[in-house]
């Protein structure tokens, strides 16, 4: 069960509005990496989580703080559309967008053309469970597999794409405001991306995983011959260079070896077999409409 | 520019028609962890690679390599859907799937029922670019970011995420010929996972990133404070025990540290400035409909 | 801020497990009406509103509360498929599904074809964001538009729907576990039913809205003539005898009439200008390649 | 079965070009609360209208009607691009839109890279079932679902947000004939919120529903005693003082109470219970990797 | 402006129920290929057309006869699940599912998990506007370019397809009622592929386009040695053998001609150039992280 | 299985960078009917293709080489996104975009807004598998059907509606290096038109399919009386002059019809059944609610 606290986990205040960034900056709130994202991906692997209750506790407490998150970008966003809009909508609606286009020059109309429309005529000035595009968060941007190995992956991709991405916001803005949020958000996603990594860890300490997953699926169930090795399928043989084409592999179970020439290891291409003839395919040779 | 070669990388031959697993295996093609999403991650990932040629090299040839495992699987679902269904749509022709429930018991037509019913009436018995529910792939399962240590942490979470899957599903069947490809296709992830770790490794040791993502971003426009605590955010102390909560950070640059009692940081809620009125939006106090 | 405590809101254990209402339970989950999306509603709704604080706070009381609902059908799902998959899948490894086809009569078998195959797949007997045919949650399931009463009217109509749905689950299952988490969720969509129409009136009480969304927009910029008029386009006149069709009209500023036979009052068909011939669109009339 | 005439319902024509208006107006053609969504919804109420048929042929009148509103939307975006991209377009040929950026100043590229581009590159200046962020419509956005109060209070809140949203277009442009339309769609809501309470009423007046939805689950399989119950989860008391937090329930049926603070009614959340090992994920205790 | 009658089209009366049926016949109606998309293809295609009025008026006499195909299917669906859930749903709420699986024998429960499980839960046993697996239509399976040759070409595409499904459809069912109604729709589509093909015909004796689209793109600026080449880019040289490897081409503006052995045009692949280093990609040469 | 050559099949460099114009001709990468689409299209049609050998090979070759046209759209996009925008961020990070808003007139930061967000934030200045709107492909836009004449048919709208598309967008450019790579697609795009039309022919010759979809469907079996007559449901009757209403039917089984008044050859709408009072719709008379 959850409660809340009437309290922002970090301040969330502009020093100017700017509906461009509160555009730009949806892409961290509701994006493919987006804390909507991270949010309901801990969430799922904790309500799901049937390893020991280190792991669910930690994945949990982590998932009630994005909520958080969620809370701050959401804000930010409807405070970045507060004051500005109102005079240049207002602008707007004396004078149509359409003026600049037919002599006129007026940059507050240019720029509400690169507004979010939607922020306007769908919220009202607030904040949209969408991406800088306006392209709405969906499911299939978490991931809760049962495997916890598979998942603290995850987890650490989302936490480095994630930072990658507020860093990027920050480069884009000069708002001491809104850079001062964002640095909050950098530093959380730093402790996150080292977090995973350290419960990556623990995982092979605690010997419920190793490095290759799943761990508890029988090696000897796979085609062991080509298990560790590069095929070269690209012009060009650079990649003979890297660490991946020689020595011990990352699992210590074998060595990496370089195949500059790949063969087709399965049968030639031949022709299928004819379907069945109800499903109107077209055949081989010439048929006859058939009667029923 | 790319060419083909008329045989198969590996085997891809069912010892029996199955169209409910030809269903479920939809999944490793179409779904989200399924081969479309890695081929077309790497190939994205090579065409927008600014690093150097060895990692562009690295990733065309994985990227290049999953085209031909989208084909196997693409040919063993076609072929799991070749004979059985013929059989069993001729009957489902001749007596209606309900006659089952009106006092039936022909276990074929409720087998019908089980079908991806997509894979007759639009196919006509072939594979689809889908998922094991028959929602269809689309681009947002993959990454390219431009961030090779984000990207390649993504990749190790597809090829686990990938793996787990097809390890999943060859537990769920015992033909020969489709387990006989699917050791095949988990060979291949196993190189795959190690590959990725290992460029992982790479990465750091030319020093062109760390293991923080973004590794350029200048540490002291973060919020350092904050960059090493964990915080107890939901009730239960276990995640205390673990190695994301005290010693030093995985990145070599902070200590972690425990935060059983988290505090807000941010100002108390207060309300929110009004909008501009022509949105139309709900005021705080009693309004008068206004006149233009 | 969020915090959560270690206990579920209401009881959340079925009696036995049952893989097919497991995935028919997921539309109240992750559905268009179901739990993820009043959360997300409300805390949208919540963090966006410029209104007075009670509206506010009522709304962030009630957004809260449904992260807990989404919890409780999280944990039911995952147990409804803990234990009978196990045997099942035990089954399925050692006969393949394909074997009740050819001869075998395994009514497992057939029910595992009527699982979620996801939930075996991807969740490793979890629960997961979709619906109950594994659509994805996406975030056009919700709405916060910054006008309360279209809002609030937003609200009713979830927790309609929503209560709606969950009542036909509960005809659908007789586990007494189910049933006594599915009373509860009914009896808390009753008051939220209550909760939002009481709001309605508050609105109007305080002022601020009223029955016509958005009461703000002067009344004389619409075509008045019009706004009262019930049009008799379908066959039939049955619509006539109806409340719609004479008397006040609901928002007590107009009179309903009933329109017979409605007339067009735009112009004729015309034809359209022709576009810009570089879009190589067709044109009214023969036309030559031209040349640049 | 349906016939059309060749005349407009109303006027559908801008006095001048204006494409940055024309991707805006899109919303309400083909968005979330568009002409498209109304129109769709309640043809499929209609069709599955098993009520008497007064309420089949107000839905179908209603859902006729809706057809003509989508085609004056669609043909008002036709128009509003016909002329002046013609121009832009050309000024585009002949100089790239990046001019501007390295030294030029047109304000006509400019506002190209404003347009919706597939209003140019798509559509050939044609509209396009899309909204005003150019994402596709689809028929999550509707709803029938046999129960006419729930549908119908669906019914009241599209009429409201789509109000809503054409009175912020209105605002948000000055062409006098574009403004024309607007008022008349305006109006057509106004009739439809008006028209949906009445049948709201007439659904109780007929004692076919009453406002709880749906009616005829029996009241005692709902967990009664939380079923009047405001709780508190978010800081702050404000929602105390609201009418939906005392008096009685507006159904009739009940008395609100607050509940200052809420308590967890279920179990303390304990270890889930173990997997199906088949389906390799992470178990509470270390494994050895298994043999088949 | 459009009306309705208050008759269908044709006959949309099953004998019998069947709610498997019922979940395969969505495809039809909601799916890629179903009346929907063919329906909103030709309305938006007649609302935008610009050429001459035989066009329009073809498109949208065709368009709106869709409108009535939408009906029936909805209708026959909603007929299909009408009776019999009553009694297999009657069971359910007396014995669940799960029944079966632990000694339970009852195949109508096991049909009832073949049910697309939203026939019941969301519309209440009414059609749906999705396909056969639940997915939602979306606008995107819909085209009007304003280049009849091009949306012509799609249109007799769309009936083809169409055309096939219903087929296999009627291959699928032995109802006399279901199989008649499919009788007149797959003449109906008889018709559309005809009438396509023979607006093909007449767009070329107009002279207003040709078969090469768009007619009007000047040929001199496309890069002409390679128009009318056929490569072979994949193993066997079966493909040499067809009609568009020899012989003058379709346009009449060419020669076809095989390349056996393709060869690249384009230039080695080079490395690009670095991207804007505030953009934290991943350098070619190590990096300091920079201060700002 | 697949290999790539180190080398473009056609050059695709640009003379300047144009961020505008990469977000443009994203839509013939990732759009509806982008290369995408027609890669994925052709190697399913490949993969499930049961007739003669040389049409499996023609769609082979085709398909392998939509690879290599993805490859180099891909590569344009990067390398337009590549010098410019690192000048205009940079001027961002000092400047924020509000700046013009409050004053400035700096026209870069305006073009910043009409970028693509999503190219600088979530790819990091590369391209990414979306359309101009930035709205992810998917796999709806494919179709591989079993039915050749119906897939060809797809196959010559798709590269119909491509060429248009790549031609208007030679049209909004004037940089030599984009327009040369644009003419060399727009003339494999002829060589594709004219291959799928020839490929018609050739099933027709072979005698495998006819001109009517699907060919082998027995013509006894459809509503004949209706196979051949266009009806008029629309106003106006331009349409009875189109070679589509009269004359012999193009498949040369049939004689065209002009309906000008098309009757309603299907029952009268009557009342729909009831549907199971457990799912608690909305029933024709009042009712009790009911105990279990």
């Amino acid at each position: 069960m959850f409660f809340r606290t009437n309290q922002f986990q970090y301040n969330a205040k502009p020093t100017k509005p700017d509906p461009i960034f509160a555009k730009q900056l949806q892409e961290v709130l509701g994006g493919q990496w987006g804390e909507i994202s991270v949010m309901m991906t801990y969430l799922f692997q904790g309500w799901n989580c049937r390893a020991a209750p280190k792991y669910r506790d930690l994945i949990m407490d982590t998932g009630t703080e994005e909520i958080a998150h969620v809370e701050m970008l959401a804000t930010m966003i409807a405070r970045l559309l507060e004051t500005s809009p109102v005079d240049v909508q207002e602008n707007a609606a004396k004078n149509s967008a359409i003026g600049a286009v037919l002599g006129g020059s007026r940059m507050e109309d240019v720029l509400v053309a690169g507004m979010n429309p939607q922020h306007a005529i769908v919220s009202g000035l607030g904040a949209t469970p969408t991406d800088s595009n306006g392209y709405p968060w969906n499911s299939r941007y978490t991931v809760a597999s049962g495997n916890l190995m598979a998942d603290f992956r995850f987890n650490v991709t989302a936490e480095s794409q994630g930072r990658l991405q507020v860093c990027r916001l920050y480069e884009m803005t000069d708002d001491p405001g809104v850079r001062d949020m964002l640095s909050f958000l950098i530093a959380r996603d730093t402790m996150h991306q080292n977090q995973w990594l350290a419960a990556i860890s623990e995982l092979e300490e605690d010997g419920v995983e190793g490095p290759l997953v799943p761990t508890s699926f029988p090696v000897e169930n796979q085609k062991s011959d080509v298990a560790y090795q590069f095929m070269n399928f690209s012009g060009g043989e650079e990649s003979k260079e890297g660490r991946w084409a020689k020595g011990p592999s990352i699992d210590g179970m074998g060595e990496f070896e370089y195949v500059a020439e790949p063969r087709a290891m399965g049968e030639v291409v031949e022709e299928m077999n004819p379907a069945d003839p109800l499903m109107h395919g077209t055949p081989k040779k010439p048929i006859q409409p058939q009667s029923t």
